[in-house]
């Protein structure tokens, strides 16, 4: 288990001393993060962070770093993160009196092992004013932690203590909807914290006081082991479309057929996001979004960490996809590894496969033009193989040609007419019909539509 | 579609007059609530307050409500709940210029449609000290708004403008387990909103100015239909472990047989919410829940929700469970309004019971002693009909004994060792043999355990 720490921080130069305590732990700081450290130790940690601070300085002066006339926004990005990085420095480092956890926490805030993240914000600050979409930051941070979560098993720590606005709930939204894409193949553990809430009202001597004695016990407000949740969501192209169905409703060789290349989702990423970049427009005080990023921008990003975790599992498994033809064997131990901890849908697959190897075998035993064609390594429709199979009994036989949507998810999306089968002498091979495919995306597409309640109808 | 407006409320006395901006529609206001009763129209306000602002007054005085000494918490929960309703009053209705829009919100705030929850929150103010577990909160909240959400179609809007620490982020992941729920059988649109962050940092003249130009925007960060989502957790109530399951992976029988009664699930909910109430300590200025509210709590809650929806769904469809035994037809209603919108689970439990069906309608057609039995209206294992028909066929027969949940969860629940099948003549009557629901349990609970990835297995 990999051990990710995730913190939103609003405005740390608005944060006052007080002892924080963790699982017996207490240290007196700014920030609950050098206890989280100290106690979690954490092979990774995400600031997330709002280019609404940029420029910023407190009354007391802090940071003690110079204003700048901002004229790019990578300049507002690196101011953010230089006033970040002083805080970490001269606010909490410096008032770490235990030399073992200062040495541990320097090493983090130098090392590569801390990221931080700045997202676009929003809102009129004496410091900067930010205008653009509110979501921006939700798909900003989408795709920025799709490209920083590691690949590996996860327990992931969500710290709410320091967050504003929308930040706590959009990241805790974020991170629950790419980790429950991590969770079909990985163990994933996610716990989020939140300290007691900070005293306030106080004023003089009283508030000294209380900052004195008060303890901020740092709560678990959630603690789960995470269920594998796909991706509902539609986007423009129609073949991520059929694969984010054939996930969501276990449709292995839609799966294979339409697997997405981890490359050409990433260019599809950046680029629209350096079209984001280049469309802020920062002038001195104010930071002006003109565009934003698009909802496929959102489910993309969510499919490329997807697909991150996904190869590195299929490069250990060498199983090699996308491809077009499996066989019977390629697609279960497939359907074995992504549904895996969905046990319906494995059984479900793994029965519909089954069954299609059982019709095949018995067809290259029975006399006939079928079997012919069929040990001469030929492919046939499956359709035909069944009707040969079953011609002779009195029930089941039928010549099928329209196909509903509802039998195709009824059986795994291995509909008898799309299908091809092979036989090599070893193993059944499937394929779908190629002149086909755009029923094969419609049928898949048809399944994660949301049906809509008819309350007339079943009144 | 019923509108519910859910709103997560800080400390109302700390806000301040600025125009709130939302479709157009602007209103200079201390909350962005008129303008959303104005834009939304609600059907149902749900106000959430926490109880840390019992006794609060600010320097201004406000609100001019007596200090009280409390003695127990319904007089804490009485103070927040005057409190909340002078802000409304006298900080809200008495500063709305447009006579109409006053008359409107007059009626919102003293009709029926507005419920202030006052939850227990934590932490060290002035006016009041509160300890205990900061999940209380969540487990509270899940309660309340179980008997408060609506049974009809909903439109829900949770406005994260005015929320502070651990509330917005809770009160999200509670609405969305409960929308998840409703949303097997009613359509369930949610909309979470957040008024662009109130410009802080300004003071004197500048701070006026500021506050006199500022249009906060209030943005939509989500909005979507909402997918059903089930239940994981477990409960100690091994039944209810099983019915659970019945509904995450699609066993008819076993969702039928299992359905638990409401008003039983309500009274172990206000058991547990009774003794929470009588635990909480409350001296002055110092409040202390010695109890909390438990997992358990929690998951009933929610399954509370449910049976509640469920409930009027199936007074409408004509519906009676629990029944232990149910005709085919039943189970295949059961089946097409619960799992209407998962068209997956319900293709697949079809499938099942269809199979098990035209079993037995072969078997009422075959000489030999099953038949006598069926058509004698007699209950038989369908394990012994399965082999009836199978044993002069050369694939296929069987004399299973032992079953494999995997089996269990690949045919719906109905594994022919386990259930029991009745022939009247007209329909086929299916229950489970009532020595073997231990075993029920036991299979069902199995399919909702998360599975561990063994990396060592697939690598």
């Amino acid at each position: 288990m990999l051990k990710v720490l995730v913190v939103p921080w609003g405005n740390p130069f608005q944060w006052e001393q007080i002892t924080y305590e963790f699982k017996g732990i207490k240290l007196k700081s700014k920030s609950s993060l050098p206890l989280l450290i100290e106690v979690l130790k954490p092979e990774k940690i995400i600031i997330i962070a709002l280019d609404t601070i940029a420029n910023f300085r407190n009354r007391d002066g802090k940071p003690e770093i110079e204003l700048k006339n901002f004229s790019k926004y990578l300049d507002v990005e690196k101011d953010v993160k230089d006033r970040i990085k002083w805080f970490l420095e001269k606010e909490i480092l410096e008032n770490i009196l235990d030399p073992e956890l200062k040495q541990k926490f320097s090493k983090f805030i130098s090392e590569e092992k801390l990221k931080i993240i700045v997202a676009p914000g929003v809102g009129i600050f004496p410091n900067i004013a930010v205008e653009g979409e509110m979501l921006d930051f939700y798909h900003y941070i989408l795709y920025k932690l799709a490209k920083e979560l590691p690949v590996d098993d996860l327990e992931v720590y969500l710290d709410l203590t320091h967050g504003i606005n929308f930040m706590p709930t959009l990241i805790y939204r974020a991170l629950n909807n790419l980790l429950g894409l991590a969770a079909f193949v990985r163990n994933v553990h996610f716990v989020v914290l939140n300290s007691e809430p900070f005293p306030q009202g106080f004023i003089g001597e009283e508030k000294a006081k209380v900052l004195r004695e008060t303890i901020l016990h740092i709560r678990k407000v959630e603690d789960r082991y995470i269920h594998p949740k796909p991706i509902y969501s539609k986007v423009s192209n129609e073949k991520l479309v059929a694969f984010i169905a054939s996930l969501a409703n276990g449709f292995p060789l839609v799966f294979a057929t339409f697997y997405p290349k981890i490359n050409e989702l990433e260019s599809v990423l950046d680029e629209e996001f350096q079209e984001f970049l280049k469309n802020i427009e920062v002038k001195e005080k104010k930071i002006k979004r003109n565009k934003n990023l698009s909802d496929d921008f959102k489910t993309i990003s969510k499919l490329f960490y997807l697909i991150k975790i996904l190869n590195s599992t299929f490069d250990k498994s060498n199983i090699n996809i996308p491809k077009e033809e499996l066989s019977a064997k390629e697609l279960e131990s497939l359907v074995d590894i992504i549904f895996k901890k969905i046990l319906k849908i494995k059984m479900f697959a793994k029965r519909d496969i089954n069954i299609i190897k059982k019709f095949v075998k018995r067809a290259i035993k029975k006399e006939g033009e079928i079997k012919e064609r069929l040990l001469h390594g030929e492919r046939v429709r499956y359709l035909e193989v069944f009707n040969f199979i079953k011609k002779d009994t009195t029930d089941d036989a039928k010549e099928r040609q329209d196909i509903d949507p509802r039998n195709f998810i009824a059986h795994s999306g291995l509909a008898m007419d799309l299908i091809y089968v092979k036989w090599n002498g070893n193993d059944v091979f499937l394929s779908y019909d190629e002149d086909r495919l755009k029923e094969v995306i419609e049928y898949s597409t048809e399944s994660i539509r949301i049906e809509k309640v008819d309350h007339k109808n079943h009144q």
